[in-house]
């Protein structure tokens, strides 16, 4: 069985809002054995949904509908769903004290638009959102699902986890999908795949799918299996990541969309290390990715962001004889950073960054994209110089993940 | 005219990818004048793309595809693009040279799979890629123009810059598509669209559509000018605009996706004032905000991630009796962690964040979510308590907002 992906508003297609939720639900629907074949953003226009669900219901069992249901005049799409299943819009009492509640709560003023949101489809299937006032609806004609939620994706997502996804798992009982992802770096997608090209054939004719797919510094590789009975895959795919391993093992630095933070946090962890950082150029972003991880405060005692020349000197102890000679963009400024930052925190391992992320601050020495790392453990300090010659976010980026890179192989290969 | 994007490859249908180049090709679009009226999401297979195609040429007058042209064997959109135009590939020897020179620079091996990335259909209009080896391809037929681009956003985004967007404009001249966007906080979208009902109205009868674009803690209004003479809409939205203040100008922080982290750091340039920041749940992530805006380097002058115990006691002076009396998270830490941030770094302005972000580490008196902002000045010391009660990234995300805009507020407020 087949589904598809409808998301309706303008704010997507005129690239005002990124679509993330559509990513989401292609996740929870493979996890259950769904595939999706197609995803269509479309304008929040009566012809253009009816147009739209027509076409999807004509290639796909399920249709899950995403936006177009505040309670705002721009929002037409539930009297669009009334009108393509001929139903009409009754008031639901549980779903009008809902959001009665939801407005005594917040202690807002709860209006007559507010109230109309309780008018739902009289046939349709109710869902209930506990985290806001538009409702989903679920509907079946012909042996096809429609489902419409709202687009807020805290609120989708609460939707389809309270209910939705267990109704189409009873709906649609399947076999799942099972992906296995394996994160590389250090290494280019043609001369990877010109390596494992023998692997890459035996797992084709085994009846498996492999896709590369290429980011800032890493190449991950996914592996499929689909059709299979869930047992035989998974031992299936584990035999194929034993082979992977042999062949190109050195550059595997983890699996299944592990991002660095938590392959290097779940490092720490293991040998009970801290870890301490000092951001110049990236300013927050390698500490805020520690702690996008649950549980880091476990091995991440904090940092310091020594974006002026003061800071560095105040909170890092680097030398200002130093900064003065050779500029906060060098190695030696680095690695006070980096030392520093771990006497003052008492960390096994520091890192430091200190770059010119641009558009400005360039010099014909140092260009926009000139960037020192510097790791600092037991073992001593060492730093490296990174020329990114990219745009600013672009550049931040890839220090933290370079810099995430740089502690990562310290933590391996100091470890004895 | 209109167009349509068509997005090619697995790896947004499975949900490992979230597509963030159709936005970005919407905004670009739209600044021509040109209506993107649908993105399609589809597999890699020929069957599906000709299909799109079909389907796409069938309802607009230009289709930007993206994705699909990698050198591994999973990418096929390029030999179906030569069958679908009855066309065969040739070795393109500019496009080669640049390919054998990318290898060399990087120092890597050139294998024949990327020597095939030279071949191209003989007829189509060659895109020069200068950021890696998948050239663009411009085709045409029966008044229809398709343009098929990597998908790495990087090398997409290049391309269009440098060739793609010059000749869309030039193929297809057009009155621009104005957007103006208010920017709003603290106020309801329903309590917001009642009180600029009448203001709403005339602006529809004047030809102008209205679109309300709720995401964390903000509610965007998008206005929109469609087919008038460029001046003219210019004037016709700027006294939109001036109407709206009137009415609502109290919630409004900025305009045009201007994030907060813009206009904060705009009040501070002008005032000629700095900040500093430290933070505890955040971990770096309001840094890495500041740090996000080119030039922040004139007001930012960073700030400390205190993430342990430790951390609050030796880099921000936060006392230790009332550390273990009060907690970490409670107003007189954040406002110890503000005061001691402002003094150690000689900043105007300094922010604290403290709390629980989740799913880990709730009480029944400090459950998960509870927060504690402080803003400290030369006015003084406040501080907050929020609830979020969400996620942990959302939490973290809710924190780093609300700290912006209290400091926001103590910019204006202290401002005499």
């Amino acid at each position: 069985m087949t589904a598809e992906i409808i998301t309706i508003g303008d704010e997507i297609l005129i690239g005002q809002t990124i679509d993330t939720n559509s990513a989401w639900l292609g996740q929870k629907l493979n996890a259950l054995g769904v595939d999706v074949n197609r995803i269509t953003s479309i304008h929040d226009e009566e012809g253009e949904i009816i147009k739209a669900l027509d076409e999807a219901a004509g290639r796909s069992d399920l249709i899950l509908m995403t936006g177009g249901l505040g309670p705002t005049r721009d929002d037409i799409t539930k009297n669009t769903l009334a009108k393509y299943f001929d139903d009409h819009l009754v008031i639901v009492p549980e779903v009008l004290e809902g959001i009665e509640e939801y407005f005594t709560s917040t202690g807002r003023p709860m209006l007559e638009v507010n109230r109309q949101q309780a008018a739902l489809p009289s046939r349709c299937r109710v869902i209930i959102n506990h985290r806001g006032t538009a409702s989903g609806m679920w509907f079946e004609r012909n042996g096809k699902v429609f489902v419409s939620m709202p687009g807020v994706p805290y609120e989708m997502k609460g939707l389809m986890e309270d209910e939705i996804l267990a109704l189409i798992q009873q709906r649609f009982p399947g076999s799942p999908i099972l992906h296995r992802t394996i994160m590389t770096q250090g290494v280019g997608e043609s001369f990877l795949a010109d390596l494992i090209a023998d692997w890459e054939t035996q797992l084709r004719l085994d009846g498996l799918t492999l896709a590369y797919l290429p980011s800032p510094g890493i190449v991950k590789l996914r592996i499929t299996a689909k059709g299979f009975e869930e047992q035989h895959a998974g031992r299936l795919i584990d035999e194929k990541l034993t082979q992977f391993m042999e062949l190109a093992g050195r550059f595997v630095f983890g699996f299944d969309d592990q991002p660095l933070e938590y392959v290097v946090g779940e490092l720490l962890r293991k040998r009970g290390k801290h870890l301490a950082i000092a951001e110049s150029c990236t300013g927050g972003a390698i500490g805020a990715r520690m702690v996008s991880i649950a549980g880091s405060s476990d091995y991440f005692l904090g940092g310091a962001v020594a974006y002026s020349y003061g800071m560095k000197e105040d909170m890092l102890e680097v030398s200002h004889e130093d900064l003065v000679t050779h500029g906060a963009v060098s190695g030696i400024i680095a690695e006070q950073m980096a030392v520093g930052m771990r006497k003052k925190s008492g960390a096994d391992f520091a890192i430091a960054t200190t770059g010119i992320a641009g558009p400005g601050g360039g010099t014909p020495d140092k260009p926009v994209g000139t960037v020192w790392i510097a790791v600092a453990s037991a073992a001593g300090v060492k730093s490296r110089c990174f020329r990114f010659r990219q745009n600013r976010s672009r550049n931040i980026e890839l220090t933290a993940h370079s810099a995430l890179f740089m502690l990562y192989r310290e933590i391996i290969d100091t470890d004895v």
